[in-house]
C-alpha cells in the first residue's frame, strides 16, 4: 500500500481515444482526513458515457478537466475509515475515478452486499447501468403489458437490463446487437423474445419481420442508422427513450440526425432524453426492487471483466467502442 | 349554378407541385340526396399539409388518390339542405375539397357565426390551424407562466396563433419568420415579444440573443436547419412540438434529420409529434375558449386572401412554399 496509480486525461481526443490522450501518474496513497474514507478499488466501470466526459463543452455533466483523474464508477473495499458510516473492510461502490486508491467523504458511496450477487454487479445490473435501464424504461418508456419493446446495444449493461425488465413488465423484448454470440446470449441468458444481429441482417428488415405491429417503446443506446430504422417502424403513440448514441461518440463528422424523425408526427410519438443522475434520490428503491427480481431469478447481470489493472484502462475502454463486450464491461484493478 | 369546377390530383409531384400535377374538371352541380347538403364554397384553405397528402405511402391520413378531388378545408353557404341540421343560407365550414360546390352528409361540418369574426377566420384562427396551435401548445407543450416559447413559421396560420396563446398563458413568445414585414406583423399585430428574421439573421445567433436562458417550448412548423438551431438552445426539460416540417415537404433529397437531437438527452427534453385530428372531440371546447379570447381582443386572426377562383389554386398553394403568405392563406372561390 505504498503507491497509488492513476489515469488522468492528458489531451482531448478527436475520434477514438488513443493512449496519447491519457497520462499515467503515481502518487503516495493519501491519508483520509476526518469524515473521509480510503477505498482500495477492485473494479472500475467502463462506460460509453466516458467518451462524452472527455469532450469540452456543455453537456449533462461537466467535462473531465485536463490533468484530472478520469471520472469512473468503481467498487472496492474500505481500508481506512474516519467516517462513522463506514468501517474498514466494508465493500462499497461509488465514483472513485480511474485509480487504485480513492479518498471519499462518503457522499454517493453505497455499502454493498456480495452474499447474493458478485461485487462487479454493483457496477452493472445493480449499478448505474441498471438504474439507467430501470428509470429509462419505466419512467420514460412507460411500458404496458403486451407492448413491443426494442432496445439497441442490447448486449451491453443497460440494454440487457432493459430487455429483462421489459419481460418482467409483460412486454415482448426485441434486442439489437452485433454478432451471433451476443444475440444467442440475449435469448438464452437474458430471455429476450427475439434479436436482430445488425452485423448479419439489415436492421430495418429485421424490425419489419419481428415487429409486424410496430414498436411501442424503442430504447436507444446507439443512435445513427439504427435509430432511423426504429423510427421507420413506430407504432402509434410510441415512446423513444434517448439514453445514448454510442455510434456517434467518436464521430469526427457532425452527428447524423435521424432522417425519419417525422415518423414522430405520423405516429403521434415522442422521443425523450434521460440522464440517470436525475433519479439519484430513487436509486435505493429501484435497487431494492431489482434485488428482489434477482433473488426471484427474473433479472441477471453479466459482467465482462478485463484484467490488467489500471494500465489496461485505455485499451479496455476501446473494447466498448469496438462492440467487443458481452454484458457489462469492467476493469479489474486488484485481485482483492 | 349550372356547373361545378374542380381541381383533382393528376399525378404525384416530385419536389414542388407544378400545374401538370393537377387536373381541372367541370361537372354539373350535383343534387343532394336525403340527409345531404349542397354547399357553395366561398373560401378554400391552403395548407402546408396539402403537400404531404399528395404523396403516396403511409402517413397520418390516407393520401389523395390520383383522379380524386384535392382534399381541402373550406367555408361557404348551404344552398340546398336535405339534412334537418342545416338550412339553406347557413354559413358552414368543413372538408369540402378544391371545388366550387360540395355535397356533404353534414359529418364534420360546422355552422359558423360571422357576426364577430369574418368567414375566412373559420379556416384560420378558429379552424384547423387554430386548433393545431391550441392543442399542440397546450397539450404537448404544456406552457407554464414565464416560459420562453419559440415558434417557427410564426407568420403562418398556426404559428401566429401559437405565439398569441403563449402570451395569453403568461409566456414569452419569440417568433421565427422570413422577412422584415412578417416580423413587424408578429410584434405589432400579434403581440410577440421578439422575432428572428431567418432571411436576415443567423437563427442560431438570434436564439442565443433572444433566449439567454434557453427555450422551454419550441413549436416546430418547418424542420431542417431551424429545428437544429432550436435544439442547440434548449432549456432543461424543454418540450419540442413537432407539428410540421415545411422546409422538407418538397425536398427531393432525403429529409434532413436534426443533427442536434442529442440535446434532448443533455437537457432531458422531449420531442413529440402531434396531429390535430386526434383532438376532434375537443374542437368545440377549444373554439369556445378561443372565441372568448377573440372577444377580449387577446387573439386575432389574419387572413391572406388569394383571388382568382378555383383556377388559381395551384399557384396559390406555391405561395405557401415560397413563404409569401402573411397569416392564414386562403383562396377566394366565389364573392358570395
Amino acid at each position: 500500500m505504498s503507491s497509488n496509480h492513476q489515469v488522468r486525461l492528458a489531451t482531448r481526443p478527436s475520434g477514438l481515444p488513443t493512449r496519447a490522450n491519457w497520462q499515467f501518474t503515481e502518487e503516495a496513497v493519501p491519508e483520509p482526513k476526518d469524515g473521509e474514507i480510503l477505498v482500495k478499488v477492485r473494479y472500475i466501470s467502463l462506460d460509453p458515457a466516458m467518451r462524452g466526459w472527455m469532450n469540452e463543452g456543455k453537456s449533462y455533466i461537466r467535462p473531465v478537466a485536463i490533468g484530472e483523474i478520469m471520472r469512473a464508477g468503481g467498487a472496492g473495499r474500505v481500508v481506512v475509515s474516519k467516517n462513522p458510516k463506514f468501517q474498514a473492510g466494508d465493500l462499497v461502490a461509488g465514483a472513485f475515478g480511474v485509480q487504485e486508491y480513492a479518498i471519499s467523504d462518503g457522499k454517493g458511496v453505497q455499502k454493498v452486499d456480495t452474499r447474493f450477487v458478485p461485487l462487479p454487479s454493483y457496477l452493472g445490473v445493480l449499478g448505474v447501468p441498471g438504474m439507467t435501464a430501470y428509470f429509462g424504461l419505466l419512467d420514460i418508456g412507460k411500458p404496458k403489458a403486451g407492448n413491443t419493446v426494442v432496445v439497441s446495444g442490447a448486449a451491453g449493461a443497460v440494454g440487457s437490463a432493459v430487455g429483462q425488465i421489459a419481460k418482467i413488465k409483460g412486454c415482448r423484448a426485441v434486442g439489437i446487437a452485433g454478432g451471433a454470440d451476443k444475440c444467442r446470449m440475449l435469448t438464452a441468458d437474458f430471455g429476450f423474445d427475439a434479436t436482430i444481429d445488425y452485423k448479419g441482417e439489415d436492421v430495418k428488415a429485421g424490425l419489419k419481420r419481428l415487429c409486424p405491429d410496430g414498436i411501442d417503446i424503442y430504447f436507444d443506446n446507439v443512435g445513427g442508422d439504427i435509430l432511423d430504422a426504429a423510427l421507420a417502424r413506430l407504432a402509434m403513440h410510441a415512446r423513444i427513450v434517448i439514453c445514448g448514441a454510442i455510434s456517434q461518440y467518436n464521430a469526427t463528422a457532425p452527428v447524423k440526425g435521424p432522417s425519419n424523425y417525422l415518423s414522430l408526427l405520423v405516429n403521434r410519438a415522442s422521443m425523450t432524453g434521460m440522464v440517470v443522475f436525475d433519479y439519484a434520490d430513487r436509486y435505493g428503491d429501484a435497487a431494492g426492487e431489482m434485488a428482489g427480481w434477482i433473488a426471484q431469478g427474473k433479472l441477471k447481470g453479466k459482467e465482462d471483466v478485463v484484467a490488467g489493472g489500471i494500465d489496461a484502462f485505455p485499451e479496455g475502454l476501446l473494447r466498448l467502442f469496438r462492440g467487443e463486450n458481452m454484458g457489462k464491461l469492467v476493469l479489474e484493478v486488484a485481485a482483492e
